[in-house]
């Protein structure tokens, strides 16, 4: 039987002895260096990474036959591809959404639970399992005005939205949750309300304050990177070196 | 001075006479036929619409030229063009995605509030109201669970979410904010908390139950309409009977 996301995502990681996701946000006027610069990276860094994540700044201005060589290249390199959508629209279009990222070659898409179930992410899932691929949740961000949504109060039941968003990850069996590194002590919160399979990524590592091995040491199981990396001098040093600080705690 | 966003989508509604913003939603498995689709429905129903929005249908496969070109098109008929994005990232990735959005040409975008100002939507007003573009708000969606998020009632300030994102929309500026043509009672809550150039979309028209007539007379500007449309068997003819519908309050 073929693997699943969160078990093809592990192997990744074992293999090549990483916890990193890198996120390839290129910031490139010329569209037609895109392309050829995604790929690059991946051939240098692969060794370093268990996988990559492709947001807007290439979902955007590539179309289908680019974005699936990305793909195909970075599956080449032994890594999983993540589709960083956040996710929240109805049915009918995140379904065609999905299928289509499926088609292009990507292992699994993020998603935001505030848009609910029915008539929503309940298409996301349905597609996604079928074709054993995976469904991160938005649980926690990283950036400044992240309180203002996740960190809400709800009247009823009365708690957090943050552990509303938890039990939603939960009841709907999302494969992985996305957490920001910039709060340990929220990771560890997640890490004891999901099941054991259930990933946590953290982003925010390096420029938004994060730290990788305290995150990886309250239970983060990947540290999303972009900019630490990407914009560092030497970026397999950098990668190298995130590497070395998450290998504290040992792959499950 | 150049007009913004409002004003040209306004004065393309007054030549039109047509409050419709036909969603692009075109369901077609062979790629290189999204395109030419896409032009040939713009070029026969322009007359009886006021603006196109094109969604991940399009903005995934297709890349930049493609998009730039669809873009193009719908402004030589006339049309402003939205970008349904329902963006909700952080703030280096917004702007990356809505600079991208401007050199494809598009005229507005939609954002999610639930992300929060601070290192989020803040790159998006900016970059937006620098070039003259808009920004849509989501404020309570048609879908069935949209009760889940935009209907949770928030502990502090004690209050509904969707009440809060009212309250976003004004203080951010919004240029727009979508509602749900499904509950006409919260389109007039709506039109009375927000200033009298800030547009209500409304989608959920035909297929998902909701009412052109009694949206409009609660307040709706303008009403996005996808599947109603697009899956009807005469397609030009059920666009002029929502342009019926929906004339019974004059353009501001």
């Amino acid at each position: 039987m073929q693997d699943n996301f969160s078990e093809r995502i592990r192997k990744s990681a074992r293999s090549h002895s990483s916890r990193i996701v890198l996120a390839l946000d290129i910031v490139e006027n010329k569209i037609e260096r895109l392309q050829p610069r995604a790929i690059s990276i991946i051939n240098d860094l692969s060794p370093y990474l268990s996988s990559v994540k492709i947001n807007f700044h290439l979902l955007l201005p590539l179309g289908f036959k680019e974005i699936a060589k990305i793909n195909d290249i970075a599956h080449a390199n032994g890594l999983q591809t993540i589709a960083d959508m956040k996710l929240n629209d109805i049915a009918s279009t995140n379904e065609t959404a999905v299928n289509m990222l499926w088609r292009m070659g990507f292992d699994a898409v993020i998603a935001n639970p505030f848009v609910g179930y029915d008539g929503a992410l309940d298409a996301v899932f349905k597609s996604a399992h079928t074709a054993k691929n995976g469904v991160i949740l938005l649980v926690y961000m990283s950036h400044p005005a992240a309180s203002e949504g996740y960190g809400l109060s709800i009247a009823s039941p009365k708690r957090s939205l943050f552990e509303e968003f938890i039990s939603r990850a939960v009841t709907w069996k999302a494969d992985g949750v996305v957490v920001g590194a910039t709060a340990p002590d929220r990771i560890a919160a997640v890490r004891k309300r999901i099941p054991k399979e259930t990933l946590i990524f953290s982003p925010g590592v390096g420029v938004q304050g994060g730290d990788a091995k305290k995150s990886v040491q309250a239970g983060s199981d990947f540290l999303i990177v972009g900019r630490s990396i990407l914009e560092s001098s030497d970026p397999v040093e950098a990668a190298k070196r995130i590497c070395r600080e998450s290998s504290n705690r040992s792959f499950a």
